[in-house]
């Protein structure tokens, strides 16, 4: 913009909200304007929330996931069971698992699926430290939480023939998961199923 | 969120992120997942840029402008034709009309439109403030660049009305802007068009 008719601030701040997924130039302009327009009641405690979120919250060092604590509060909590791990693709998917309150064993987050598209291989997700701690001696089972596209299923091939030498058992969801579809989009009663029907 | 999965803090923040327009619980999930993997490079820069909008942005007294200068820097920018007033829906209207670089005159903003079905009347508007600044025998013309939208013509009728006696030329944005469009979406050369043959 020029003259700054819309002045850095407003300028600046709009390019941030910009570079958010989903939005685009004229969508931050109409966030941004919402936002000016709130700015005691919505504004101020975004910006608080952003910066407590920046400087307290991290990913675990264990399973992936994102927390305030370290360990974070999953890999914390007592009474989950130690031998079963659920590897899941991203963060938003093991919030969907703990929202059907069907699994009470541990995470392991993956940060991605493989991809040859877009260059992602074994390196870039965590799945040596799955290994890692699937030799423990601890894990039974290794439940393959991802999703039913064709990056998903490779990458859950591929997780798989790394686990088989260990002995431990891997297993997957069930059917009920919709083919081509994604976790974070299905309702609990789906997920618990499809959990409870694991093969 | 139950079991504190995603922890408070996060709660918190896909709460808030929710709340701003076009965004739902899933959008903003993923809003926030992409700002807890950009943690330096986004969400602290996102979080002083809102912060910093929330205290020094203001909408300027005289024209309803946002900006960190009082008057904002329009008003106060010299060079511009004091007896000319664009009078304008809302605050990305005249980011617009600044980008097109075709007007050198002042701004007025109404804050909105009449809008019976929104229960939004004239004393809702900035309009009072309006017919004042067109009462202090420097302004000759009050351009009504409002929305070709119903309730934005309904409002330059009623603008026009209450402008009609204090013998000021009341001009409108010309053919050029589509019917039922938004002056937003414009390009600049329609925007300027639109202005150079305003009736």
């Amino acid at each position: 913009m020029n003259e700054r008719a819309a002045g850095p601030e407003i300028t600046k701040l709009i390019e941030l909200i910009a570079r958010l997924p989903g939005l685009g130039p004229r969508s931050a302009r109409r966030v941004a304007l919402y936002l000016l327009k709130r700015q005691d009641s919505l504004m101020q405690p975004l910006a608080d929330a952003l910066a407590e979120a920046a400087a307290r919250i991290e990913a675990c060092r264990i399973c992936g996931n994102f927390d305030t604590l370290q360990p974070c509060a999953v890999c914390q909590a007592e009474g989950r069971d130690e031998g079963l791990i659920c590897v899941v693709e991203d963060v938003p998917d093991l919030w969907a698992l703990e929202r059907a309150q069907a699994f009470r064993g541990r995470y392991h987050v993956l940060g991605g699926v493989l991809s040859a598209i877009d260059g992602i291989g074994p390196e870039e997700l965590n799945i040596a430290s799955l290994i890692q701690r699937a030799q423990n001696g601890e894990v039974r089972e290794v439940i393959l939480a991802l999703n039913a596209t064709l990056d998903g299923q490779t990458t859950a091939h591929y997780v798989a023939d790394q686990l088989e030498p260990l002995g431990i058992r891997v297993t997957r969801l069930a059917h009920g998961v919709p083919v081509g579809g994604e976790l974070d989009h299905l309702d609990d009663g789906t997920l618990a199923a499809a959990l409870r029907s694991r093969r």
